[in-house]
């Protein structure tokens, strides 16, 4: 039986999807459902081609309540800026959630998940951070620096950015853009420990192999969260921060074992607290999150099915007529 | 960067794909490479919704020297017949194989896997089949039944061809549309050990949950493709036909233990002849299959991955300037 289908460009979900509270909110909503074991979200179907340098990670999650479900295919092809292509693109499926029919092709080159992670950047803030944020700083100068602190702003309107990078020049260009865009002061710093030591909320946006955040630089009432490992000897945070901090919260506890900050403070030894818990738990109140003002927490974010089925729905839910539709 | 994709529906790949040797040979290809070992092709990601009494699964393959790869959706919503909606749809998304980019999007409602299902039942009677095919025969009534007719027609044209199904009106019917289609004497038969014993080729393409076709009905000289059972629960062949062929040959023996006919007859503890061979090891001489005119022989076809990148590969190179192009 014929029935539409909707296709939608990276520009048109650029002129779709703001970085919002709404946004946040149901990014939230999707965290929360997987602390409540109805979510269906199976492991990652992920293929190493080391004949072209690439590999390819598929990615999905049912969630009980949400109209529909994203399958969000993203390929990774390292050799690709030889050719002046980018390494990474992708793209999402969107099915209902009741009949399986497909519904929507998000042609996105990877947008949809820049601004669903940033979003948990946010929640992450929003649950953890100390409830007064009066400086905010960023490690990594890239397009996820830039919306992370925008995110964080949402839910607390900093007075002051900071911005650290391996080159100061882009670290300056990042904090630039970024004053502009919040109406805040915002400047690059040379020595990270500097900057860990002013801020209340750190987040760190990097692709890492050796620590960027060290575990002395760990000072009472900081948040930090880490969403740049994402992979299997990815890590920006020491492993004995984990143990120091108050708290060690993960997305997703089996994701973070194996391919977050978690996997580098198992393989050192330096954690022994049993299973943390998941964002989600500190959402519904199932676990009490940040106990004071002065704790320290942590938040490894590696990225989960549940936020692409939760922007994806999100998205097809304002899409009125955008895009081509076709009957297939 | 952008670059075009092409969206491709049901009708525009209906009007570019036919069922002819050219794509039999393709699938062919692909098995060749599944026995070179540089294929990729990992598990299947299987996601079981309870919920709403639905299932998705993805398969995908990367295969050397093939100039794309493809993605396959196939989700199964079991309550969908009360909407009025088909319970099976499926769309396939194809890449570059060596970037990456995502190059085609095939909104094909399953006819892609349906039709190399049926090559691949072609390839399986190229290669097993004795060389003299009088009377083919089909168990099943359905669409599959009339394309692994026309598909072994292409390599084994036989005379005669009888179909034998629950219900003979249907039974009849596809008897009808196949002597129609290819021209050969076509009658519908009430009792399926007569069916095979008069067959030098038998198919099955049944839901079947119980076997429907007994060991004691094998004769010399018969080839049996069994394409039905993908799935744990499904089996088409009594557990004890397996050992007592000559020969029986998986299209993927780790697919088979978990979801073809050998999983029964391991359960059944009737099979103690360790690994079969795989149909792609017959296809490069790595395995003699069938030995002589009067042997017995069985194929178990699970569908696998490279099959539908190469018939997504295929189609694609067909396309011309079907279809619609979006730029991303």
């Amino acid at each position: 039986m014929p029935h539409d289908i909707r296709i939608l460009t990276e520009a048109d979900l650029r002129g779709l999807l703001t970085l919002d509270l709404a946004l946040v909110d149901v990014i939230e909503r999707a965290f929360a459902a997987l602390a409540g074991g109805q979510v269906v979200m199976p492991p990652i179907l992920s293929m190493d081609l080391p004949a072209v340098n690439g590999e390819v990670d598929v990615k999905t999650a049912w969630i009980p309540g949400f109209d529909g479900f994203a399958i969000k295919v993203s390929p990774g092809f390292f050799d690709n800026p030889s050719l002046g292509l980018p390494s990474l693109n992708g793209l999402m499926l969107q099915f209902s959630a009741t009949t399986g029919l497909a519904e929507a092709v998000f042609l996105d080159n990877g947008f949809l998940t820049d601004m669903r992670t940033a979003a948990a950047g946010a929640v992450a803030a929003r649950h953890l951070a100390p409830r007064q944020v009066q400086t905010a700083a960023v490690f990594g100068t890239g397009a996820q620096a830039r919306l992370q602190m925008q995110a964080a702003y949402l839910v607390r309107p900093f007075e002051r950015l900071l911005v650290h990078g391996r080159d100061l020049a882009r670290a300056r260009a990042c904090a630039d853009d970024l004053a502009a865009a919040l109406g805040v002061r915002a400047e690059a710093v040379e020595d990270p420990a500097a900057m860990v030591a002013q801020a209340q909320l750190v987040v760190t946006t990097t692709l890492a192999r050796v620590p960027i955040l060290r575990a002395e630089w760990l000072h009472p009432g900081l948040h930090v969260t880490a969403m740049g490992s994402d992979q299997t000897g990815k890590t920006e945070i020491a492993p004995e921060a984990l143990a120091r901090a108050d708290l060690y919260v993960c997305d997703r506890v089996s994701q973070c074992e194996v391919s977050g900050e978690l996997e580098a403070a198992l393989a050192a030894g330096a954690w022994a607290r049993g299973t943390p818990p998941e964002l989600g738990q500190i959402i519904v109140g199932s676990h009490p999150g940040r106990v004071d003002e002065d704790a320290v927490t942590i938040c490894d974010l590696t990225g989960t099915g549940v936020q692409d089925t939760a922007i994806a729905t999100h998205v097809l839910s304002l899409a009125g007529v955008a895009g081509v539709t076709v009957r297939s």
